[in-house]
């Protein structure tokens, strides 16, 4: 393809691509391809006997649970196994919070109004779960080291009603900050009015690094139970980003009072989760070093397309004022930062030459980014051929915007 | 193994097994013993090229909806396929009731106290649901036609607080009942008062026949569009004991706007289900014919059981006063009906000679059998030589109960 040097050039491309989501791109999940080709010897026993194919073992196969321990740095008693998506158990553990309340405290339903912190700019999916359970959303701005604590504490020690806070301590979404030892400290030994305040430790990327510096956060239910808070992490992982998108496993680890709850709550929902994908995870990863050594193939493929987006931006970019962008160590994302007012205009001129990307305001509560200056770029499922004309044509779809205001 | 024929002979066998749970057997598993052999030749393309194993299709890959929609009478745009558990699907959609209220209507959380007609003996996993939703449970007496509808007519005509009614059309938990036309056609005219009542429609044993006699029961979903009520029925069924338990596919088929409806929540929660999953049993049962010819090898494993169960309370119990049982036609369980007051000891006296049966009272509302005089019978797991022995010694059992007060 063309490298367009302007916006009319990228328009005349007449791209048809979809970059609005972070989803793995064909060569990625081509690398579990082991893991359905050799779906037919995994077999249905698991190393303790269990006939995976019929019902039961509701917190997961016990191997399931203790690979998810060792990728987790917790006990497997810690730790369930679940179906494909994290984003479920997140909906879950709030709904659950609503209906039946936090072990030893009362349904968030029947506590008045209720809230979540939620640092900016994040994920969209968090949100979403908060604005369909009327769980009120407070914006707290971050830096590259986290939330800002002081917000944080100011919200929470005299407001019982802030029930939580939406973490993504490596590699936020989108923003890809690595958040300090001293921002984790203090969110586990937070004193919050809520007896039953909660962190939800999303660790989506906690092995999704993008450089050779394998980053890595303390473990926050260690130091939330050591501050006098055993129960107030709730740390959510998944495998869809390591094997298939749509086919992995997911994890949830807490204490032990926590799991238990999960346990009764969840027990009422299900029989248990699918064990023989469960099996077939654990024989094709093995354990944390199997895994690594997938996590690096995947590093392969990624960083060149984020490499890729960084260089457009620097060649089209680096003279505008007011204009930034991050160059992540890991996740997904990469975060632009445009002069206020222009990251919609940005999305409609991109979608005017073909190029679909996350709505401008998404990676805020309630879609609204009052300053209209953040866009999320999702550089993952494209090829990187398309990647480096997208990055130009987002890059020129901005310049263009501007433009259309200095005339 | 001897046969027993005196409770304390059965005691002496001391066997181990649990009997509590309508689980298939091994030899059932077996029976998709290709769906896990050749798991790795269905590849991840599905007929329309939609890579399975990426994310989306929040309502389930369109050709397992359509084989869904097949196998329910309805069109695919009417089915949703999910995860691994009908269950899951009926818990979710009384959450979100619960939380949001069905389409139109306000959240039953805010409707203040809400209820639901509970035929029983029914299914204590439905009834789990409500209890843990706080949903009050009526009980209702039912006959082998179903609900007695005149009791169902004088709740819900003039009680809006009556949220829905669970219904097991077909070989019901436990009773083996099969609902006439005339029951089915009262429900779907049903003047209910509220006007968000629902028919909690559990299809579960729509293919699970145990004579040649294939009966079927009329489209729930039709008749209530006819009657004036299109959003009334939301109907469940899965494929765990037709394919494995554990992985299978579960379905719900209802009003196009109730699915609208669940697509909306359901988006909050998760992103898709694991279509690699759907794809395999889309491959491996092909279609109505093939689930068809699967279920007749499950009958002819099942069949001889449950004639094991029948023979040997009529060897054993033919001549007990207010003592009877039911020879079902489909489904996974038997009812033994048995003196008033000695439901909770037969099943005492039982675990005491190794064998675990399903809980005294667990077919009903709160796990309340006012008269302890019902015991439900799961057949399907153990060997038929186990059954056979168990049979008798349930029997047995129940004859110790009653000799241990005449005497």
């Amino acid at each position: 393809m063309t490298m367009p040097t302007t916006y009319d050039e990228f328009e005349q491309l007449a791209m048809r691509l979809d970059m609005s989501r972070g989803k793995p791109s064909p060569e990625q999940l081509e690398l579990s391809r082991a893991l359905l080709d050799e779906a037919g010897t995994a077999g249905f026993l698991s190393r303790d006997g269990i006939d995976c194919r019929n019902y039961g073992h509701l917190l997961g196969l016990p191997e399931a649970r203790e690979l998810g321990a060792q990728l987790l740095d917790v006990d497997a008693a810690q730790v369930v196994a679940a179906g494909n998506s994290s984003l479920e158990l997140m909906h879950d553990a709030l709904a659950f919070a609503m209906l039946y309340g936090m072990p030893g405290d009362a349904p968030w339903s029947r506590q008045g109004e209720v809230a979540f912190l939620c640092p900016v700019p994040g994920y969209d999916r968090h949100f979403a779960i908060c604005e369909a359970l009327g769980i009120r959303m407070i914006a707290v701005p971050t830096t590259q080291d986290g939330p800002d604590m002081d917000v944080v504490d100011a919200h929470v020690k005299n407001d019982a009603s802030i029930k939580g806070i939406w973490c993504m301590p490596l590699y936020s979404n989108p923003s890809g900050a690595i958040w300090s030892n001293e921002t984790i400290e203090r969110l586990a030994a937070l004193p919050a009015a809520a007896p039953d305040f909660r962190l939800f430790w999303d660790d989506a990327y906690r092995f999704h690094h993008l450089t050779d510096t394998l980053h890595k956060t303390p473990n926050i239910i260690e130091l939330c139970e050591r501050a006098g808070h055993p129960d107030r992490a709730l740390v959510f992982a998944s495998l869809s980003k390591v094997t298939v998108a749509g086919g992995g496993i997911a994890f949830l680890a807490s204490s032990v009072r926590n799991v238990d709850w999960w346990q009764r709550h969840m027990g009422v929902r299900t029989i248990g989760p699918d064990k023989l994908n469960q099996l077939r995870h654990v024989r094709f990863l093995r354990d944390r070093e199997g895994l690594e050594r997938l996590m690096a193939k995947h590093r392969a493929l990624l960083r060149p397309k984020f490499d890729a987006v960084v260089a457009a931006f620097e060649a089209l970019l680096a003279d505008l004022p007011d204009v930034s962008w991050n160059r992540p160590e890991g996740g997904y994302f990469i975060s632009l930062y445009v002069p206020k007012g222009y990251a919609k205009r940005t999305v409609a001129l991109a979608a005017e030459a073909g190029l679909v990307l996350t709505p401008a305001g998404a990676a805020y509560p309630y879609g609204r980014d009052d300053e209209d200056a953040h866009l999320r770029i999702a550089p993952t499922f494209p090829s990187l051929d398309e990647v480096k004309v997208a990055a130009r044509g987002i890059a020129l779809a901005l310049r263009r915007a501007l433009e259309e205001t200095a005339r």
